[in-house]
């Protein structure tokens, strides 16, 4: 399937949607053509006069799609009506020429390799976004290194954190995915060439020698063998994509849970009508959360239906194949979309620290108890000192005092912690621990992936 | 995402595939708007006046689709720039009248009632193309109620079948399927109608009522309540048509392999250049095999999106009510290409009973093993008789002999039977138990379920 | 798989993790066994001597798990080498006995009706607790009907709603999940019974009436032939149990947000040491609900698992088959699971309607504000009213006023409606619409469901 | 869930279920424990007095399981009822060592640490049956370089290949699976050591010190920052089991083909009652194969649910951490006994070259055709010669004639090519083009990937 042109503004982005267009299909199955001319004349298969009229031919935009479609539903793929009409293209302005196209080739080479040089053409805009994204987060995180906020575990509030610190996690994730999706991105980047079943016998003693020209030509690694059914670097690319797809779905997850009317720590940047409601002015909708969101919810489904047609039988497969052909670009377009709206929030984020520091108050200190626990366990023991605090903590909420005005009137306290260092022991943010240093080893781990 | 102009005409029926272009979408939620304002006439709300400018204004061919594309990638939804796109048309018009579009709904009344009544348009032609498929297996059924061929275990000869009892299964399994689809989709045909957050506020007292009314005129169930962030009628009918397209599956698995070279028992029909290659001129490829098979591979992780989108926040989700979004209407779309070709493929079936007979005699005999063992353990007992078979099995196969020769010359078995009945015991089609009455059983139900 | 003894007290209903034990597929497998005997002799097939030994065996009690389990390594699948114990147990007392142990059945039937009738023993279970829930969810759905409180789309304040509503919206989805249920448990309990590839001849012309007997001694359905590769039946049920599965999700995931500490609306019941902290002794965990998430989260994958399952190849397939025997008991009991959780949470759930007041305070009266824009527009059309009230939220926002107050004020506001208008339409209690309407007709449909 | 004991043996290799039971699990998190202890020693925290006791005590088999799984039940994870048993154990021995145990850690931190400590144990025993699997395909691509077989695409016979070749093609496949397997493996090997939200606050200013000293004594990475809510290193690992799994699926696939009564070509190794069928003596079942697909077919699922869990709520969430629990062992497991089945039967795999080589001349010679077409088309061009092919071997079909018969009869044939070049074209060990070369550059491959 191609973009919507409803719905793809708001999950695609569209340099990516257009690369992975029915016309971008049928121009990496060209550029694959007119490539294997050129190799092929470079070995001395194909004369030089027939290179030109090939490549004038090679044009997506010079083809009926709709005639393609109807081709490709009796033949079973896209390539063979594409040759059959390449050929009469060429054919028109010189027959000799048209002998020479698609030679030796069967039709998934064009298939596959032309995939590929969609997505050598993709990989890197996802790459720059990627960047962008983990410059935002760098900066939340530098920013907000000392800003204190909730820590949230099973959705209670549990200790203070740092805004900095959530950020930096955040980072250390995205920085994790992008490396993660070079790495299967750089080994997915390789021709396929292998004749009817990956022998190249059409090609007599040459199969070799135009493979590595052909792998030249188009800037490709040339692999061992062909890989017709053997369809692992694809896979593991969907894989890179559905990872990174999750990690922007944990950034959605707590960008829309911070943003809730009960919470109200951080919004998506506001933008003209941008997430507004038809009925309710004050709303503000996490748009670009929902996005990711929504694209994290389908990508487990995607990736396991490339998991699921790995075994594809014998030298080529039927169904597992055909199952890859919409469902990887598809990937690649909610990836993109995901990406370019977690990207836009995190980059214009509006933090409220105000609010962080109102809603630390929000449970009248108890948020300080493993603080207490800890400061009076040193002298009374961990378990002692539970017991303590867990008792105070209830009268506390049971008779609406702060944690401090309970510990503070408890003679048990008294006796193993002067009031100074009570109070102190209280305060979020003196209970703080590691938060700076990790999110400065994070920060660096950036820097160093960041070249200049 | 919409069909691919490329791969659309392969994977989809036509029909199925316009009713879910970008259009249909569109169409779908302004017959939503229209039978609003006819809902809330009869109610006393909207003025009659309004009806007229408001219907002449909802028709999709009338909006730019790429300006409100646009207008969802910053609203969030395609209905709410809809709504303004369409008060717009109606105000250029008539301003009164524009004073009532939408009144009283939300946007996700629009989208969801809009999808109903896609599907609405969209199951009886599946239900059509279902009661085709029957009656093409049905009538295979008939026509080889007596046909033996090798019934195959774990891709192994087993003992025989009948070809006949091989597609009254595949009807027993579509007839399973078909019914499975006409109670989901009975389901699902229910009106959407809640305003902001379920309650219909926005219409006062009136709700109900104009709720009543709508349902009425959209032909629709109305429930008890809304159903904005309660999907369960709608992933039980992806999972319906999961199951459809799974079982299609399954009778493509065993075309894909009949089809085999080396079996060679049954085909699809051929047509002009369908299933060539275009290199190997004696090819002919299972086409609607593998495209049944990979609508089953790239079902179970689309249906699982549904799934996991269930679980939606509140009153009104995010992310996973967008997932549902392009998802289910891609499900239909793949269930209905998948139904076409296994359709095509049963209604033009080529069988082969004289291959199917070769292929019985492969094993010389053995695949009537269990045979001679049931007929000889009457008398030995089935331990013994096992025994006895196993040992003329192994002496077939290294002397290359028949199990029947082998046999014949064992003095053990001409103790327990005599010439004739060992000769009757290893012939194929006295070893066809059931089958026959299997196949009637299964024709009954068709039979049954079919209005004449 | 069998339970964990650590994780599956949290994670599985003991009764459910029972049936599906290892002693459990044993037991299943050997009541097939026990009732074909007498089922065979019924028939005239065993002698009657053979069934008193048959059945005195037929105790998993008394099979050595361990050596069965080596046995299915080798023989690849648990029937062969139950049936090879059965007889030598069978044998040790009565030889001529041990002679008609699985007389003419092959090891899946044994394997899939074992299966089947686990599942007879277990769903009644299951229903028991889902009309526990579903009175739990009636209860609560009647205590609050007239209990307003905020009502969330996108995570953000809405409209009021009646926690009544929510409670009853809940329940509708618990009863067509329930209903789901049902219906693709009553389909899916019948006999499989077809001999080495379904056509029973084994045993002669004997077949079919042997398994109108078993049936009958089963209490199953007699399915019109055998099913080993038509899996549609219980596929459909792991789909019924994995649509209740996300219906307890949702439950799960509103309820996870309700207690968070900065809504605190609604609140699991406390027990002892239940979700506690060991370090913070004044959080209270959502284990219920996290066991609800965390099952909503497995199922889509493991539902999906039996979907790609269903292209088994020809009679009886491999890979496919395999893939279910430890897929669907592990889906019924993560359901059992949830339910289990959900039952207990929403049957002592403990409701905090001051605090769902203070809440519907939060944005100073702009939650009111559909209802100031529903007011206004009757007499300014929709459109002014709605730009009106948009103007009057910003203001209200940025002076930290009450959206009464500013409107008030506002003299386009008092030229449409009178003061008591307007504060009466600003009361959340006012602006309830269809919220007790919608309620009692779910309450209606659950009394109608359910026999006194 | 555990290994069952009727299904384990079959599904899962023994050392690695082991490594995965509930033993293995409670070792692991006291591992962590005892590690903890020492770490904080070397820190100054904790006496030296305090390690023996603690030390003593952490062993699992000291522990009663069924009463850490109802701890588990009402606590909501398994590591607080361990501490609790691990104190009382301490305590019952040195009351003042037991105030140490667990020291300024989370539950999560035992939990998440302990899991990477049984893959710790586990990854290197995937590796070296990954050595064992890859070398005896090393092998069979060395011994079949040049025995040629039928190449199938679509499941139909298309040119000539040789069995070396689609061995050297598996072997690519799995080195692939292993460097990906080895790359995630490595990365996912870091401690877990966050205290209550991630920010080590329990341990005031020495928590990256025993932090650091805590990944020392457990010889693991240190992460920038705790990952408790940060799951793509896991979930990476998870993706890479599935890719392995995939690929042992389609190795499985092609063999239980090539099994299949009607190609027989290739065997599983026959052991004693291996894949015997109990009614069938002569049958050979692909138990192996079997078991290899139907853990390809369990995983899809699997994976998704652990992509799927991504989102975790803020610092550490419900649900999406639980649904790991269960999860990311069993896929473990199920990888383990896939890769177990198919080192066992490519190390004794059964090879068939004779009828490899019948198999060849099934088709009349038209699995030539595409030879002769390009033997023709250098003279005659690539159409031209395809349809003269085309209509020879319609020809050779209808007529029942070898294709060589047919095109020697035919003059256009004679013209461009003399009888003897023709006779050369059409032997399928002279059309195998690169196999030979491919398969030696795979080799290559293994030959530099594996140590001496």
């Amino acid at each position: 399937m191609t973009s919507s042109l409803l719905f793809g503004p708001l999950f695609e982005a569209p340099e990516i949607a257009e690369i992975f267009s029915d016309q971008g299909h049928l121009q990496g199955m060209l550029d694959f053509e007119t490539a294997l001319a050129r190799a092929e004349h470079r070995v001395g298969i194909v004369p030089e006069t027939a290179l030109a009229p090939i490549a004038a031919a090679a044009e997506a935009g010079k083809f009926d799609l709709a005639a393609l479609g109807a081709g490709a539903a009796s033949a079973g793929n896209t390539a063979i009506p594409m040759v059959k009409a390449l050929t009469a293209l060429v054919a028109a302005t010189d027959p000799e020429a048209a002998r020479w196209v698609h030679w030796g080739a069967t039709s998934q080479d064009a298939m596959d390799t032309g995939l590929v040089l969609q997505l050598q053409a993709a990989l890197p805009l996802l790459e720059a976004d990627l960047r962008r994204l983990a410059q935002a987060l760098a900066t939340l995180a530098e920013t907000h290194i000392a800003t204190p906020m909730v820590g949230r575990t099973w959705l209670q509030h549990a200790v203070p954190i740092t805004f900095g610190l959530k950020a930096a996690n955040w980072l250390a994730s995205v920085l994790d995915a992008r490396d993660r999706l070079a790495e299967a991105g750089r080994r997915a980047l390789q021709l396929q060439f292998g004749g009817a079943a990956g022998t190249l016998a059409s090609l007599g003693a040459q199969g070799l020698a135009v493979a590595e020209a052909l792998a030249e030509e188009l800037s490709l690694a040339l692999p061992d063998s062909p890989w017709h059914s053997r369809r692992e670097r694809l896979v593991d690319l969907g894989a890179a994509l559905a990872l990174l797809t999750g990690t922007l779905g944990k950034l959605a997850r707590d960008l829309s849970l911070l943003m809730q009317t009960d919470v109200g720590e951080a919004f998506e940047p506001a933008g003209a009508g941008k997430g507004g409601s038809s009925t309710m002015p004050h709303k503000r909708n996490p748009v670009g959360a929902a996005v990711a969101l929504s694209a994290a919810s389908r990508m487990p489904g995607l990736v396991a239906s490339l998991f699921a047609a790995q075994a594809q039988e014998h030298e080529r497969g039927l169904g597992g194949w055909h199952a890859e052909w919409e469902t990887l670009p598809l990937m690649l377009r909610l990836a993109s979309g995901s990406l370019h709206h977690m990207t836009e929030a995190m980059s214009g984020l509006e933090v409220d620290p105000t609010r962080m520091a109102e809603n630390l108050g929000r449970t009248n200190g108890l948020i300080l108890a493993e603080a207490a626990s800890m400061a009076l366990g040193a002298t009374l023991g961990r378990e002692a000192a539970h017991r303590l605090v867990e008792r105070a903590s209830k009268r506390a909420v049971a008779e609406e005092m702060t944690l401090h005005a309970v510990l503070a009137a408890d003679p048990d306290v008294s006796a193993a912690l002067d009031a100074e260092s009570l109070a102190r022991a209280l305060r979020p943010d003196h209970y703080l621990g590691m938060a700076e240093a990790f999110t400065r080893r994070v920060l660096a781990r950036h820097q160093a992936s960041t070249p200049d």
